[in-house]
């Protein structure tokens, strides 16, 4: 007779999930990126390369080095950062990750009990709401324009905090190309957003995943390279939107006393080695041309995707053009609940993420929706967001 | 001002360790392999080919794939544990995991609370045992002969906890080339752990990680494989030791009602996908004659570790000959504690792992230590030991 596993589990586990079904004809969620500018020409010299010269060290766990990553990963990583972003970066202060979601986990781990508060952007990335819901904290959104974080609003809420004897732990942001929204925020508004968290003694988590596709290539310097006293802000970037969300290689950059004690929960003996050693060979000399290129090509698909929304559309949907990134945030009018309209979708051959999952506020958010234009053609944005609308047409929503 | 960002941290952090200080000249601890063994030149090769051919599938998580992994890279796995492991196995039930620590935190994570009972073998994983007292779990061990776990003892056990109405959730057993005694369990052994399990209603964690580097190459059938009402058994391997420990690829075989729920706690977006196609392309071909190969090189460095203790230490350490893998156990008198030795060794340039890390029970473990023989050459072996037995005298234990 069968042994029956399940019987031993725990019993507050998550719900699982069922087989990989395989991605629908239009496929308009996830951080995928174009299969067309993939490197793996360089990549693949790069691996010959550092294979080459440094192979045998794949025999020591971290290649024999730092458990902080790869030393010429890091170095590249606190160059670039200096030279994209305007963030003078030592290299001893960066620990590369398993992916950003790993640099989501490692701070919330240090940082994050259940019952605690954190700030995030009223829309914001869905895996990180999630993940604090998971752990029992309570998220508050503050509103967002054009220009990111109302600092207004954010006032409001710090103060409204304050008097109820709330002392949120951080302020996750996404600066440089907002998830899901595409904006960048100005430096006027970072110097707010910082000296109105240092007033009230709360961290910055800036999230800058995407920020090395700004389509017009001009990224503002980090919320970490203008916090002028120094130790607010941990930081996290990530390879996956620049060279290929497939690899997991991701970085945090914070000062020593946080970054050794990340690493104290970092448990995992090390970020593939591989990954870290091809990037670093290639990133070296190819970085900046192949993001160039990459955001240019992104820039295109962002505007096929923009004008398919205003073509189907019409006056039923709005958005603010990205700046950057692989994704468009669209709202409809009032009483509009995308979440509704996912499954409809989805058996026209649509996916698209609802709005109620990227926002603090759940029913704020219901009326919108995240469209990604990474991955698909521009002729595949094109018939997908007519077959949607067309959804929308018969469920008599628009 | 800086901002002291320490002052938010979560009250029950583990401690923060320091910066990585390199290594000592006789390094005898971690899983690091044979510098000259690891087949670069292949990987290398593997990587051109496979990145030319689907390098562009990189831009999608999971190279557009299941979660689950790198479908060629499933199909060797199932493959191998056939013909290496007399396990036949569906690709559907592997999961490719960012190294096997994952696998230990995701069984861990399906399977345990705070104040629940795990068997472990009496000698064992250190990682494993650090990772279940940080979960709040009971760990109990069962005693070892040179066939592994002795089934008298583990009758007892079972009965003993039944009779207080404890039951334990999982046995967890590494039968082959058994870290870090090096045995290997043979199929009577694992018959008669299979039934009083079974009997008691326990599952059974097998950690085979090891268990391709046995010197004869003759490797029993698993656990999974003798489990014949089935479902008893998750199953874990790894190719740390079989190809590079700096590679961060795992695996968990497991029926689909245990890996989909254990799917739903893996939220790192996929384990990396270059390292998993490199390897799928490099083992289809050559795994069999590398491993071989490698376990010869291995072989011979555990023939100068154990002469070199023999000869060292002579009659104040005794060990069994270890069946395989990278290390040998070693005990000596009553009253000697190793773990008071580890400072003035590192002093002399020797570092090894004390026994009761390695133990399920500290002072059972006290006067013993794991020596890993992977890593350094033939005469830093013989140079290493002999500074440590100086230590050993200069410290009045031998």
């Amino acid at each position: 007779m069968s042994f029956d596993m399940t019987a031993l589990f725990r019993p507050d586990l998550p719900a699982a999930g069922g087989r990989w079904g395989g991605y629908p004809e239009y496929s308009f969620v996830g951080g995928h990126n174009d299969g067309d500018n993939v490197p793996f020409g360089g990549l693949s010299e790069a691996a010959v390369s550092v294979l080459r010269r440094e192979g045998s060290s794949l025999a020591s766990y971290n290649v024999g080095g730092s458990p902080q990553g790869y030393a010429p990963l890091r170095e590249f990583i606190a160059g670039s950062l200096e030279s994209r972003a305007s963030t003078p970066t030592d290299p001893e202060d960066v620990l590369v990750v398993s992916g950003s979601l790993q640099a989501l986990d490692l701070v919330n781990g240090v940082l994050l009990e259940s019952g605690d508060t954190v700030i995030v952007e009223m829309a914001t990335y869905g895996g990180m709401i999630a993940r604090l819901q998971r752990l029992g904290v309570e998220v508050v959104g503050v509103h967002l324009d054009d220009d990111g974080i109302r600092s207004d609003h954010l006032g409001e809420l710090l103060s409204d905090m304050a008097a109820r004897g709330v002392k949120p732990k951080y302020i996750y942001t996404i600066p440089t190309v907002q998830n899901p929204t595409g904006s960048v925020m100005p430096v006027e508004r970072r110097l707010e957003v910082l000296a109105l968290a240092r007033e009230h003694g709360v961290a910055i988590f800036e999230d800058d995943c995407y920020a090395d596709l700004v389509f017009d290539g001009s990224r503002p310097p980090t919320f970490r390279a203008l916090d002028d006293g120094g130790g607010q802000v941990v930081y996290c970037g990530s390879f996956s939107k620049s060279i290929a969300p497939a690899l997991r290689v991701g970085y945090l950059v914070a000062d020593w006393a946080v970054l050794g004690q990340m690493m104290a929960l970092k448990n995992d003996a090390g970020t593939g080695a591989i990954e870290q050693m091809v990037l670093a060979e290639y990133a070296s000399s190819h970085f900046d041309d192949h993001v160039r290129q990459l955001a240019s090509v992104l820039e295109g698909k962002c505007r096929a995707m923009t004008d398919a929304v205003t073509a189907s559309f019409g006056d039923a949907a709005s958005f603010t053009m990205p700046k950057g990134g692989i994704f468009v945030w669209v709202t409809f009018a009032e009483g509009v609940n995308t979440g509704r309209l996912a499954k409809p979708a989805l058996e026209a051959g649509v996916e698209f993420n609802p709005g109620a999952g990227w926002s603090a506020d759940r029913e704020w958010g219901r009326r919108r929706l995240r469209l990604c234009f990474g991955h698909p053609s521009v002729e595949t944005i094109r018939q997908g967001v007519g077959v949607l609308a067309d959804v929308f047409r018969d469920q008599g929503v628009i």
